[in-house]
């Protein structure tokens, strides 16, 4: 597998190969890959990597080395929930084959990652068929963090309804906030949208209410890790900030993510866990302490934006308004449901 | 005159040489001594210095100096109004001194600089005192940018507050913002609490409203650059968002700030000129870029919090509450006012 490394855009393009699973996870947890959709497709990937080596002649041994292999991706990042989505459908497809032949298993594994990459995208651009209708033409959308091509399997969802919208000819400009502590606004979302041509701003995440307030902005759009069943969002840190800034401004706050993204085990937002990263992601840069010996930084990744604040959110099965909990109930309840085995 | 680089903080504590007013100037100017009390006396101290060197022999000789140098410092920051307060203060003791001997005016201007440093750090602590009553014991205070002695002459006006309250035995905790692009939060006021053995902890900007909704701040408590007559806030960067969460979070919002900061030829903040900085302390990091080439960025240097958000402003005459307009009318009206002259 090659991967790109994400923590070194848009300096360097380099891609990191990786023949061993354990090295995917390690790219998943030190965020070489990130991105709710992005991580699930590499956990895919990653588990039918480490599959192919498992040197199981029975079923029962070779499931015993692929929990283990799963439960190593389900350690690695506990908020988004595609990636639980993602080892769910990987160990689903298992449990369907006890009697298959167990190469011939291993390489239906393969090809279900694939699939789940491949789905990704002509996902990502139905949710940009469905969103861009709701940006205007010769509009500023506001967006946080990077739900971009590199945090899915490409084209984007919050990216991708920009991108949709741009396509069909709208003049769409893009304040990015370059989203402390990682940076993926800056780094990412510019060097996406910059390589698109679609004109791009950056700002600090203090900034975006001094636009708002200035009426440069006409949408804030954003993607997500997790949607509870009542339409509660987990995404990048800063994100709650900017329900809150648009909610004061009367600016539409919309949320972009495929259904993959909605977790209907869990009810409300305060039920999602949130992760908390190294400290040290906030107090060095670039190896170099910004902050005084001895002092204390916090660094939660995720917040929880509550579902009062969103005007909508964006998914590849349409646009869905208030109510949010009724709306996600309907759409999911056509589809095929993984929610309780969904976390390991 | 020595000045401390606060560029330079926390890593290193090197102090500036400067003999020539106009390395006075270029240190304000490049934000060596920042923050808008301790601009206005620098650049006195700097109107001093360069007053010195002055080689005239008639008064008139001597003013059209003195008024260049003048407006060299007031060409160095324009948002902070304490810069224009200071020049204005020392001009008005020349336009008093026409007929005294050069060189007794020019020691004159030395006096008048130390005594505005002098009654800064005696306002610092008035300020203190009247706003420490404002925070509760075991409580939460979250800061943004330094308002602190580095900002001031000494003691600080927010962090003042907090100072005083701790030192009267109520148990605070500081959440600092780290306030990018500049990072004063991070660097500079981390730096001071530790050093006062004051709890704090450095969150990034976006963090703030995820604190907020955890019920995790009791009060947000910032400096300011420039008051309007209405009481609408200029301050760095990111403050006009902290009051807008404060607000959806029912938590007060205090300004502390000496009543040089209150500009009454402004009458709302959208008047307040607000600086725009070099895109590059957002593009760019240590010398290398964060965002990729050809990509824009903006840097508005501070923000204006419209006085409705604002719970009170804490000044050393005590703490002004709504309607702030009347309450800083009655608290300017027995004070000697430099409002006509202020800005050169």
């Amino acid at each position: 597998m090659r991967l790109l490394d994400q923590r070194r855009l848009p300096q360097e393009e380099v891609y990191l190969a990786c023949s061993d699973y354990r090295d995917v996870a390690q790219a998943i947890r030190t965020m070489v890959v990130r991105g709710a959709p992005a991580i699930g497709i590499t956990a895919a990937m990653g588990i039918a990597l480490g599959a192919r080596s498992i040197p199981a002649t029975t079923f029962e041994e070779f499931y015993r080395a692929f929990e283990q292999i799963c439960q190593e991706f389900a350690s690695t990042r506990p908020t988004a929930v595609n990636l639980f989505w993602a080892i769910t459908r990987m160990r689903n497809l298992v449990l369907a084959h006890r009697d298959t032949d167990l190469s011939l298993l291993k390489q239906r594994l393969v090809e279900e990652a694939q699939r789940i990459l491949a789905e990704d995208i002509a996902i990502n651009k139905q949710i940009g068929e469905h969103g861009k209708s709701l940006l205007a033409d010769e509009s500023t959308v506001l967006t946080h963090c990077n739900a971009g091509a590199l945090a899915t399997g490409g084209y984007g969802t919050a990216l991708g309804v920009i991108r949709a919208a741009w396509e069909a000819g709208k003049k769409i400009m893009v304040l990015a906030d370059e989203t402390r502590p990682f940076l993926q606004g800056a780094r990412l979302t510019a060097w996406e949208l910059h390589a698109l041509r679609i004109p791009v701003k950056v700002i600090t995440d203090s900034m975006a209410g001094y636009f708002m307030r200035k009426k440069m902005v006409q949408a804030v759009l954003v993607g997500a890790d997790r949607i509870a069943a009542n339409g509660d969002v987990a995404n990048k840190i800063g994100t709650y900030t900017l329900a809150v800034l648009a909610k004061e401004h009367d600016i539409p706050f919309y949320v972009a993510a495929p259904t993959s993204t909605i977790d209907l085990s869990i009810s409300t937002g305060d039920d999602i866990p949130i992760e908390e990263r190294n400290p040290q992601e906030v107090t060095h840069w670039g190896g170099q302490p910004i902050v005084p010996p001895g002092v204390e930084a916090a660094n939660p990744a995720f917040d929880i934006t509550p579902h009062s604040y969103i005007r909508a959110i964006i998914t590849e099965k349409g646009i869905l308004s208030p109510p949010l909990d009724e709306n996600i109930a309907r759409v999911m309840s056509d589809r095929k449901v993984l929610s309780a085995e969904m976390r390991p």
